[in-house]
């Protein structure tokens, strides 16, 4: 069974090397002409310079809770922190560096072929995919493996903390990267667009337009090094908290062992077949670009379907009797609660798909609005927004009932895991996204012939879709893994108030998170109201970021008039350094907000009541969190997604096409769907983790 | 003790009287010239026809769910059903049948002074805002004399039931008029404008627009009849869950009938200190007309807390020991709650109009935002609408807190029915918005002298404010309401799982409703989408109503060319006729979805599970409506209040003023708040109540 760790981390080092490999096979790929170098050298510059002073600050909020950890919770717990910090930064930035190295080489490519274009800018996904998934796995299982070499015993609340710790680092990361990089992209993007597209009436991508590098840099950090730091999160947190909860349920019984391995098992397998499933992407006689995405997701999936069962063998065993939450069930039920994690994201994908592709009523709707003015395009896209809601709901509802029938609260963090252990496979297709967005805008800057925009443009609009696509399975995932921490939550209070004794704190403390207690109302409505808060910090930021670039760029036209004639260049760098300091300026404060959430209620409440009630307000805040964040972050991400492609199906020649008025009108929505999309709604993820894990912390800190 | 029923019934035959003194005195003023009467004849044509329609069509599903609610429930409950919603319908009725004939007299009044204006415009207002008080006050307290004189004990199951079937009842009314004519005028308003201003180039209330009547009737039908609808049904429900709380804390002690006959003397108080109230409105030496409408406001809460003390001194007594819920607490502590109610009523207005008013940063900065176009205004005016439910939600937890730690559950309920006891003089402040607003259409299309207009303008701007502050209380009372309603549905539970032996159905359930619950979990989800669904098919409505109204303007623009040029009349009642069948249709499905959820969630849980889970699910599902639908509510009605007024702010000749770019940029955002703020917005309270009501009665079913 101990030999079971050295699969697992075995696994993990396979991604390694899968991105090892690849990498090199990414390099030696032809760079293009000097003009395409130099574009690719300014993007790769600005997002190396974001990153660094993004991960600069980050690391002095860190530093800071670093010490705060370990003063409070100890070194093992400490060095928990700081290995999820790292190894989430790591994941991004690697991700990053490849993916502003792949996004020439992917536009040079594409004037050979578009297998080629798509063979490229899909392995530089996959690198940003498999590097995410190996390192969460790698983070968790060594660590885990660490402390019990060191001699911790498996019920050693040690472990837990520590590993809730390295859950904690990888959230902060993603939080500030979510953030910052939400914040840089679309403040390049809105700003750029405004004093570009609607003032000077340049077209997107336009060289003379001062703030395109900084459009292309933004691409690369949002939805980049910003996705791979949320998944890698999610990932960890769940595994993490599933982790937790085996620790809790089975403790002292011979099972203990199997069921706390068995999601890092799960993750294993996963990473595996992710890797066996990029080989399958392959362009097919139809050349339909989406079907060969799929045609890799699709083999991740059945593969990982079947090898879960003799997996799932292997560790637990498919007869093995096992209760937990007051429910009896065996290893084979286990099985098909994985199974169910399958299932929703499937589902998710498809429901996302339906919300945003361009071939259904919702996009078509937004479209046709968009005839009737900006006002109905607006009025149509939020209507889409607020519907999109409903089908993911249902969907999660259904998983719950289905995992909880199944094998109580431990099946529903069974099926989370096994929905996160894609991750590596998802975040590839995610990563696909900013390297053809980026090729694109290569091909227009260096004004290469029209074909190979066309192939640029062919994929980068699949890129619009695996984006979309992507962000839906991560809200999902987001909440559905909220909602393991939030069981771990309880979980441990209840084994903190059972074990009393050596916990003094928790002496006499009566839980009650019955709804019809006021504090578990006041907590939901708390809760509740921390995404809008955080989605109203997030666009505001936007808006100002956004208006500072357009004042930059209105001096540059001002002080150069020879940048519109082409005779002079623009400043980029100065655009991308604005942004960076807006960008970072901005993420502080709001990141902050679930941070210190969970502590101000818990200490209100602790005054104004008692400490029972503290904890009860504390746990439905999380509960809050998850329910209004859920809606708001799958409006948000799918009603910009729709408002993106309402304007790209227009722009296919629908509804009198482009320079239309219905396309004026679609330009506005998609404006406004773009801080819905890329800032706010996707940042809701990281937050509705770190107030549960902040939470759960926070229960470590006063056992202590 | 006896006596205080006859007392309390006096003060509802009190503003009857004053309704039909006031009206009488409005019907003697100037209806102005010929022209202007016709015009006024047009609206209420028009109004009168929507209405007979929109009951019409609620009869028949009224009488269906009559025949059901006799069948299950027996003639005393059903009687309560009818009464419920006769009375709403006719409080909303009469109140509109004296607002369009208030409009043209205030015109008229208008071209005399502003004071006069003033002054017609309120009484119009305060008609409908006594009547919604008195008619809501009368019918239960008359319902429930009737009960207890007909010799129902007052623990009776049966006074129960009725009662809450008689708030069922004007919930029905409420969720119909709120979303049809929500529904309606926004159709009106949003195509109007999209076919007047921007296709055809003419000015708002144009008399060539064949829409411009209906725009005027839709004011009507949606801010007097809807908002009257709304607020009658929310007193009604707050002050019946009170009573069912009294009687289930109370049941078998000497407080029980004072306690229950408490909240319906709050009420009476506040008749009569409401109707004392609009004798203070009164035009000061700074002609400030917002000023004179507060100082009848402060004046109704100032005197309703003074009168307060001795009305709780008489039929509580100060000194009193009770114990509910747990908590044991005196009448001058109830005391404490009302005055809590008060506050939150106070506070509720003021953040509203810092979100709302030109005056304040909120506004300002979408205003600003648009300067840089259509896109940006959007961005800012959604930051801004998530930003609006933060401080209601912290108001809101803030009086959970202390009325909870003051009298406990029956404290918080005690509190919400002192706020919604203010009703009466809420409902007046907004009823005087349509009656302003319609009376500068009459000046305009009636072609009178500028002066004229300036001073229903300005009317007119301050009646913008007032409807978006009764909107924010609308949302917080429906809020608070509900969360009263739902302590009545667990309370209500737990009475009969206690008395099992009498209700066999609930024998051996076993009731949990701890967030760990899965099921509890679940109906979180589904009651948390509620809202988000509604509020799309809400918004989707309007598009189609819209659109239609488009193309019937734009028919009859083509087959009249003499419309445009003056020499023909449009046909102002086929786009009103138009419109009634339209937001008849698109009313129906979404409001049947508050309704049946309840019983679906419990059938499906039911089958899923067992009847514990299914009770636990569906009280979940209520917390779940009540905390995504106030987050979604209060977005909605801030955010379009604040896009109109940003609107405003520019017209004032800020940023380029009328007709500038951001002046149009300022348009969109409008444009796009008109069904947020007066459609699906508003609509949400009526179907958090109605989600409520329903589960209570599904009990009552289950009981019986």
């Amino acid at each position: 069974m101990d030999n079971v760790i050295w699969l697992i981390v075995a696994a993990g080092l396979l991604s390694l090397v899968y991105g090892a490999l690849t990498i090199r096979q990414l390099l030696a790929a032809d760079p293009g002409n000097a003009r395409m170098q130099e574009i690719a050298g300014a993007i790769q510059e600005g997002a190396q310079a974001y990153l660094s002073r993004q991960y600069t600050t980050i690391a002095i909020v860190g530093g800071v809770i670093f010490l705060i950890v370990l003063f409070l919770l100890g070194l093992p717990v400490a060095i928990g922190f700081l290995i999820g910090a790292v190894l989430s930064g790591a994941a991004g930035f690697i991700g990053m560096i490849v993916s502003v190295r792949a996004n020439v080489r992917t536009t040079q490519a594409a004037s050979q072929s578009l297998a080629d274009g798509l063979s490229i800018a899909f392995k530089s996904g996959a690198v940003t995919g498999m590097l995410v998934a190996g390192l969460a796995l790698l983070a968790v299982a060594v660590y885990f493996a660490v402390l019990l070499g060191v001699g911790y015993e498996l019920t050693d609340r040690t472990i837990v903390d520590a590993l809730v710790a390295l859950g904690f680092g990888a959230s902060l990361i993603s939080i500030f990267a979510r953030l910052g990089g939400g914040i840089f992209t679309k403040g390049a993007d809105v700003g750029g667009d405004l004093v570009g597209k609607v003032e000077a009436g340049i077209p997107e991508d336009d060289p003379r337009n001062p703030a395109t590098i900084a459009d292309n840099v933004g691409d690369n950090v949002g939805d980049c090094a910003g996705m791979a730091a949320d998944l890698f999160e999610t990932y960890v947190v769940t595994v993490v908290a599933t982790m937790v909860l085996a620790s809790i349920y089975f403790s002292g019984q011979d099972i203990l062992f199997p069921a706390m391995v068995y999601p890092l098992a799960i993750g294993a397998l996963c990473v595996v077949t992710s890797i066996i499933g990029t080989f399958f992407v392959r362009l097919g006689s139809d050349q339909s670009i989406m079907g060969a995405l799929y045609k890799g997701f699709i083999a991740t999936g059945a593969l990982s379907l079947l090898a879960l069962w003799p997996v799932t063998d292997l560790i637990i065993g498919m007869d093995t009797q096992m209760t937990a939450s007051g429910v009896s069930f065996t290893g084979a039920e286990l099985f098909y609660c994985g199974a169910i994690g399958l299932i929703i994201t499937g589902l998710f994908i498809v429901i996302t798909e339906y919300y945003t592709g361009t071939g259904f009523r919702p996009v078509r709707s937004i479209a046709e609005a968009s005839k009737t003015g900006h006002g109905t395009n607006v009025i149509q896209g939020l209507a889409i927004s607020l519907e999109a809601t409903a089908l993911p709901a249902i969907v999660i509802i259904a998983g719950i009932l289905l995992a909880f029938n199944l094998a109580g609260l431990f099946g529903i963090a069974i099926a989370v895991t096994t929905m996160l252990a894609l991750a590596g496979m998802v975040v590839a297709l995610d990563a696909f996204g900013p390297v053809t967005d980026n090729a694109g805008g290569i091909a227009e800057m260096a004004d290469l012939p029209e074909g190979v925009r066309d192939t640029t443009d062919a994929l980068d609009a699949v890129g619009n879709t695996t984006k979309a696509v992507t962000k839906g399975y991560a809200i999902g995932s987001a909440g559905l893994g909220a909602l393991v921490l939030f069981a771990a939550y309880t979980q441990d209070l209840n084994f903190f108030i059972t074990n009393a004794a050596d916990f003094p704190y928790f002496e006499g403390v009566d839980l009650n998170f019955s709804l019809s207690n006021p504090y578990v109302v006041v907590g939901l409505f708390f809760g509740g109201l921390l995404p809008y808060l955080f989605g109203a910090m997030g666009m505001t930021a936007v808006g100002r970021a956004g208006g500072k670039i357009v004042e930059e760029v209105r001096r540059q036209f001002k002080e150069k008039p020879g940048i519109m004639e082409g005779k002079d260049k623009p400043d980029y760098s100065s655009a991308v350094d604005m942004l960076t300091k807006a960008a970072i300026k901005e993420m502080v404060i709001p990141s902050m907000l679930p941070v210190l959430s969970p502590i101000v209620v818990f200490l209100v409440i602790g005054a104004v009541a008692d400490k029972s009630a503290a904890f009860s307000a504390v746990g439905a805040m999380l509960l809050g969190v998850i329910v209004t964040g859920l809606f708001v972050a799958i409006s948000m991400t799918a009603g910009g997604g729709a408002w993106d492609n309402a304007k790209k199906y227009i722009e296919d020649g629908h509804f009198g096409g482009k320079g239309s008025e219905a396309h004026k009108a679609a330009v506005t929505g998609d404006t406004v769907g773009d801080p819905y999309k890329d800032t706010a709604g996707p940042a809701v993820n990281p937050m509705i983790k770190i107030t549960n894990i902040v939470a759960l912390l926070l229960l470590a800190v006063l056992a202590h």
